[in-house]
């Protein structure tokens, strides 16, 4: 592994040539004793100085009083001591020079201000060190291939794990751990292993790019309730990408609630749920609800094939199975391409009352003899090519004398079909199936999930087959403004940046406003003009459709009075008198700067079905105009800028534009813009304008 | 069991005292030998009779040449032929006098025309003959506790199973027997069970019924692709309902190509899936997507005892799984009440990194004792009740040292609570999982699954303490009409039903306009009258907004001219002169006949809402008033009705009064009256009225 390949330095981690455990325990199940007793079992080459000044051994191996007392330079210290003497041990492992601390002690940050404040004088002394520290409140890290165990996990009570290609981050160590004991039990073995803990140093999302960068590690599983650095985070899934490795996340703390027990038992915000799915969506993470799904969907990856495309071919022995399987296909959004009649007639020769060109169901007619299913698979594989295929075989890995016909044509449909990814969904005894396996098939039980795995792995694949097409920033003047601009001001400043909005001018007075009107032509609007009122209709202060001057008069009166009684200590501008416009599709353009992943554009159908659908859509900032228009099409209502009810079709790129503009202005401007939103933008059968704009700027 | 208890006198299905088999094989693996085989390694107390002309004896037994040889007068054949061999096959069971058939045999109406006709046959001699037929291309039945196994059931080969309390029937045979097999994994056992293959005669529904009255089964799974007899399936369902058993139904086919398989592979029409799931929900089943789901909630139900109420309690080694369960648990809508900080204090005292009131979070500091972890469990559980609770103990069902633990507290619990549904979420082994279940625990691997199969068991339990009010149906005169009425007859007629509609007056000419406008007051809206006209504005038939005679004259003249260009054929009777209703919200409502299940009420918001959300609810109707404002309470964009964006609140009351109308309309009508729709019915702030009614009756 060269330097360039240790982001973070996170070799100090993941690979310490030499260990000290400050607490060891003598007790093989204390967790002062666990990593001790793991390395020992894994017969680790991994020099490993138990630090205890009660004892002269530990399990067998000479203890030290303290860790500067050993006699090597150690490159690593795990300290599994009870909080009150954990600063005095990192003040030991720093004097004893080791390059990372994985500290499993708890009732820091996460349990109150005293213990926020002594984290916070501990993570000074180890930066002072120059070290990385994982944790505190820690499950701790493994390297399965070179059998390094700094953790006190109880999934090793069932043995050190085997040498695997799986990486796995998780930000609690319970879970890592569960999740660890699930994905052994499913028969994959893990590379490397991190529980980060409370995260006072080292984070999950550079433990993830570190992986990412690993030559031992395929396949990433990614646990976190909330995220401390967004944009580390990006990098991290970005990189995963670009070196092809599928990324499978589990994201907790998706509800007020969940959010809320996340908090009290990390100390992180969980931020924006919308936020964090579209960063994962983006980066081309594959997203999970249920620890199930993310072991289902690892396993699907995890066996050095990703399917080459979203096609599945299914065959079963059960109609009904044929069925749920192709809801829950047009549900995950993989293809069922039709093999041809001819292949299905050949199909019947043997199996006369097998019908379906895909589904392919063989009926109950293979019950006596099994090999009858083998060769309908083949006739189907050969048709044409499928990027995956399920085969619905029931209970026909239970036997020994349906494994014994089986095992030599599934052979031989392995070596036919390299690229193809096969899956078995059958019931089967451990033994048969890891019989199967070994043949080169991934093993399903509820063909549901089978159809949604394989198309979580198809879909990863072809993320990773695409290009990442990263936009560049416009040049956009940056704002220096020390508080929110009016509305006339942002839609000047958003005009510099390509938006188009409504004709307006501002008017000081009436006559100002009467010429306006008449220079405009009637119908007009007039709206109250001041920085500190941004809902100008809730105030009463806009008047629509104006059509003569005694009314545009009489408009300037009733509006800049209405809002100077709302709010009496606004400044009052004037008004905007507007150009009115009739018809189009209200939308609504916003940017804004989130706490954990910077500037994110928003689009959606304005008004109501902002406010009770919750129909919008939200990326990074900024987007290309490809991009604008694919957030256009995926909201729920897009059939109503598309020409529902006979109306005119909205004109998308004059959108998309505008998209793209309020995406690059939010993007170029610094931190003190918090937000950007134009609402309603119009958006009519030729162009589109905005017609209210607001910047808020942190005052 | 009692006459009673004999619906459809499926008895003779379930209970025969002894069987014919047509098609005896002597080889146990061909299908008609597997019965023969099941009963014999089941010692069943049946009479078998092979029927072979070929053979004195098959697997032992003395063999006939023909039903009608055997001494005795038989209860059951079961067929085991090939399909041009079935009908004299059945014309030898109808002459020996059986009461039941069950027909393997495939090739019937699931192969086409041809075997459709010789289907017909078939139940033409059957039905004759007054017997009941299971099948053809049907996978049998069986009876654990009195040992029948008319089945070929692959699912056998591990044994003939145990006696339980699990009902089963399922469309598909394949994948009841598959179920079968997942359900005996998960450690439940089955009373009764039945694949009905192509329904000729025996359906699902009926057999439904029958298990809901066989005091041998507690819990109920159904799978489905299509229901021949809406009504049965629904007195089924209630049937269930009130004798308190849990049904879990799988209905696949949920998706357009979902729906195309299923009809090529069973000739059933797969039917709305909308009204199927609202017909489930209504008579209190839990719909499952996976067979998994279908497994998870059996399992919550069939260990004999039904969470109280929907309340639940989680304790937690891992924060992480605290968060994932409290998201699980809002999305299932089951509650988290929490417990005092008095108990959580109590807590604290041995463990005092402890947090939460529910999620209550331990930590990891049970690590090295687990009998700290059940102290805990206790102090939540003695806090309040609780209706169900979920254990996350990770690991620790996985050594014996744990156990030793473990069990002694656990079974202490169990005692203590006896009405709590105590699940426990742990990763352990085959052995200790008896163990624990024994001991009176559920166990669940993934956390999101347990707090779903808990809820749903809560919900289920929930429905079934509600006693089912149905409403009666109303006085309303039957239409006898040869063909749709005009709106201003439906009006007429939905008026009668107790509809509310604006003002409105027939004219058949301008001056007849003119003054019906007058007399109404202006403005007014005009619409062509015509029954032959449905959508009247797509002809420019509907002019709005008139505000004088002279606008009044133009109007009828413009609208009967474009009808007329429009509709040559149209018969016009001149136009409806109506009120012209300003403000308010516009809704739908309808009702139509589904070729299922009967009369249904649908309602929604109207316009886009409808097209582009389609966010409309249905309920078998008729409907009472408090179930109507339920209805209008589950749609997505209740807000709207709601009072939001400062808009006033809709009259529900009103609105649930004409849904009620519309419901008993439907319902009373014969079945030429397929669908009646007020679209718009305007809801007001006080009051509501349909602007638009259609009427339509089968011509």
């Amino acid at each position: 592994m060269n330097a360039a390949v240790n982001p973070g330095g996170l070799d100090a981690l993941f690979r310490p040539r030499s260990i000290a455990v400050i607490g060891a325990s003598d007790d093989p199940r204390k967790i002062g004793g666990r990593p001790i007793r793991y390395m020992l079992e894994a017969q680790s080459q991994v020099k490993v100085y138990p630090v205890n000044p009660t004892r002269p051994q530990v399990q067998g191996l000479t203890a030290y009083p303290t860790a500067t007392a050993i006699p090597e330079r150690v490159d690593q210290a795990i300290i599994a001591v009870p909080a009150r003497q954990a600063e005095a041990a990192v003040a030991d492992a720093c004097a004893a020079g080791v390059r990372s601390i994985v500290m499993f002690s708890a009732g820091f940050a996460e349990a109150g201000e005293e213990g926020a404040a002594a984290q916070a004088r501990m993570m000074k002394m180890i930066r002072d060190a120059g070290a990385r520290l994982l944790g505190p409140n820690a499950m701790g890290s493994f390297n399965t291939a070179e059998r390094i165990f700094s953790t006190f996990s109880t999934a090793m009570d069932r043995g050190t794990p085997a040498v695997g290609r799986v990486g796995m981050v998780s930000q609690s160590g319970a879970v890592g751990s569960y999740l660890q004991n699930l994905v052994i039990s499913r028969g994959m073995a893990i590379s490397k292993f991190v529980a980060t803990g409370n995260e006072a140093d080292v984070q999950a999302a550079e433990c993830l790019e570190w992986m990412a960068l690993d030559p031992d590690t395929d396949v990433l599983m990614l646990y976190m309730e909330g995220c401390r650095n967004g944009p580390a985070l990006i990098r991290a899934l970005r990189m995963a990408r670009q070196m092809r490795k599928p990324v499978i996340v589990f994201k907790a703390g998706r509800t007020e609630a969940g959010q809320s027990v996340a908090a009290s038992h990390t100390g992180a915000l969980a931020g924006s749920v919308q936020v964090f799915d579209t960063v994962l969506r983006e980066a081309g993470a594959w997203s999970c609800q249920t620890l199930t799904e993310m072991v289902d969907v690892a396993y699907a990856c995890a066996q050095g094939r990703l399917p080459p495309d979203k096609t599945l071919a299914i065959v079963t022995v059960s109609g009904g199975v044929g069925v749920m399987s192709t809801d829950a296909a047009m549900e995950a959004g993989i293809e069922l391409p039709p093999v041809s009649e001819a292949t299905l007639a050949e199909i019947q020769k043997e199996l006369p009352l097998a019908v379906g060109l895909n589904p392919v169901d063989t009926t109950a007619q293979t019950v006596g003899d099994r090999a009858m299913l083998t060769r309908a698979v083949e006739r189907v594989l050969r048709d044409r090519p499928f990027g995956s295929a399920m085969l619905f075989f029931a209970n026909a890995g239970r036997n020994a004398r349906d494994m014994e016909i089986l095992s030599e044509p599934l052979r031989a449909l392995r070596a036919e079909f390299p690229l193809t990814q096969l899956a078995l969904c059958v019931q089967t005894t451990p033994e048969y199936r890891k019989q199967l396996e070994d043949l080169g098939y991934l093993i399903f039980e509820d063909p549901v999930f089978c159809v949604k795995a394989l198309a979580a792995a198809a879909e990863l694949s072809a993320v990773r087959r695409r290009p990442l097409m990263l936009p560049e920033l416009a040049k956009i003047a940056l704002l220096t403004l020390a508080h929110s601009p009016d509305e006339a001001q942002s839609k000047e400043i958003l005009a510099r940046a390509g938006l188009r909005f409504a004709r307006e001018s501002v008017a000081a007075t009436p006559d100002e406003a009467v010429a306006a009107a008449e220079a405009m032509g009637y119908p007009v609007v007039i709206k109250v003009l001041s920085a500190e009122i941004g809902h100008k209709s809730e105030v009463g202060g806009v008047a629509l459709n104006l059509t003569n001057e005694d009314a545009v008069r009489a408009a300037f009166a009733r509006v800049t009075d209405n809002a100077g009684r709302a709010v009496p200590e606004a400044e009052i501008r004037g008004v905007t008198v507007g150009q009115m416009i009739t018809g189009g599709i209200q939308t609504i353009i916003g940017g804004h700067r989130d706490p954990t992943f910077g500037p994110i554009v928003m689009f959606g159908l304005g008004g109501i079905y902002t406010e009770v659908l919750k129909d919008t859509v939200l990326r990074t900032a900024p987007v290309t105009h490809e991009t604008a228009l694919e957030m256009i099409r995926s909201i729920r209502t897009f059939a109503i800028l598309d020409g529902a009810r006979g109306q005119e079709r909205a004109d998308l790129d004059a959108i998309a534009d505008a998209i793209v503009s309020v995406s690059q202005f939010i993007a170029t401007q610094g931190p003190e813009v918090e937000s950007v939103e134009i609402n309603p933008f119009i958006a009519l059968s030729k162009g589109g304008c905005g017609v209210d704009a607001l910047i808020h700027v942190r005052g």
